[in-house]
């Protein structure tokens, strides 16, 4: 699924996804930002309509270089995207509250990868069930066998947009807080509460037959390696 | 410090605040806004700068009726938004995710928050610190007391924008999956597996004096009533 990872290791910096703010907190290898992008669940959708932005917040998946969103044909969204306009795409990792001696030095750390790009339509049968694969498998590894495939109705009802992952780039800060020098000798606490994204214990369907057992990718579901229960 | 709730407990639906995909899952109500928007620790905030939409994930505080967000003068979003131009701020928390028996009827639990309108440069000093104690206390409350409160340079070297949160709705999503009649019969595993934000053990600073003890608001740090850790 991910051979072309071997071939892309980073994406030329371009005028929009230069890190201005911190540089050295700015990554454009292609590992870093494919990592971001397969821990998070959600990503925020930014599109112009009639001279205001929208940010909206949708599931994604992602096939090699290829940032894939799906919904509605009557979603708003998804039919001003598919036009061919200008779309940046974001998802942020919350890592920690870095909490520093002066209020002024309160920091976050947080792992977030930005891409820029238009969105096509995805028309092809076979690419719109690979990308619908992906986002089933993105959420949870192991689903897509085990549930009923979309039908012709529900494929005809699905709109799929594909994004190439090639303008983009990761911000990424971690660590603790980074006081003025005169701070250290104040009595205050400082240090990192880190943050984790958790699953707690599952709830059955109500109309699910109690013969079913749980499934060990519910049952252990972690979002990475550092996710926690 | 939330007087004005008593007053707003709904904002008129606009435009583009109109929910109108799946419209029973929106809301208008000002304490359903508040309530996403004081549990959310970053939002992402869209603004077009050359034609070209940019979403950026940023901390935020609430103080009754206005949004602020806050970053260095040198900040691209920063000293666009403080042009008065338009912006959409998005605020979305995970809740859990919705397995069903199709893969067609996937889906998230969530809450967001979505307010359009223009950002205004914060220059009254006394409204900029209460903007900051807000940032601090949003984050986790009791820390701005403890900790050495900005200096003119730092108060200098901040930039605060204020968005009144007028033109805004809640989107929310509960509950299990919804399948297809037919599909009910199928031997899958269907249900929900909850998701929350969680804290885990708190890093102390390398530099921090041991004679300084843990502060009851780090040791016990919840996101909010829902929260585990």
């Amino acid at each position: 699924m991910h051979q072309q990872e071997q071939k892309i290791t980073a994406f030329p910096p371009s005028q929009k996804t230069t890190i201005k703010r911190i540089p050295q907190r700015g990554s454009y290898q292609s590992d870093t930002i494919y990592d971001i992008l397969d821990e998070g669940l959600v990503c925020h959708v930014g599109f112009v309509f009639d001279g205001q932005p929208f940010v909206i917040p949708t599931a994604y998946g992602r096939v090699d270089d290829i940032l894939y969103i799906h919904g509605s044909p009557a979603s708003r969204m998804l039919k001003s995207l598919q036009q061919g306009i200008n779309v940046c795409i974001t998802v942020t990792l919350l890592d920690g509250l870095v909490l520093a001696r002066s209020a002024f030095h309160h920091s976050m750390n947080y792992r977030s990868v930005v891409i820029f790009g238009t969105a096509t339509l995805v028309q092809n049968t076979v690419e719109k069930l690979a990308a619908l694969k992906a986002f089933t498998e993105h959420v949870i590894a192991g689903r897509w066998q085990e549930v009923r495939s979309p039908n012709q109705n529900e494929l005809a009802g699905t709109i799929v947009l594909s994004l190439p992952i090639v303008e983009a780039s990761a911000k990424v800060r971690t660590g603790g807080p980074l006081d003025a020098e005169a701070d250290y000798q104040l009595p205050v606490w400082a240090g990192e509460i880190p943050l984790k994204l958790s699953a707690t214990t599952p709830i059955p369907d109500s109309r699910l037959d109690t013969e079913i057992a749980l499934p060990a990718y519910v049952s252990h579901y972690k979002r990475s390696a550092f996710m926690s229960c």
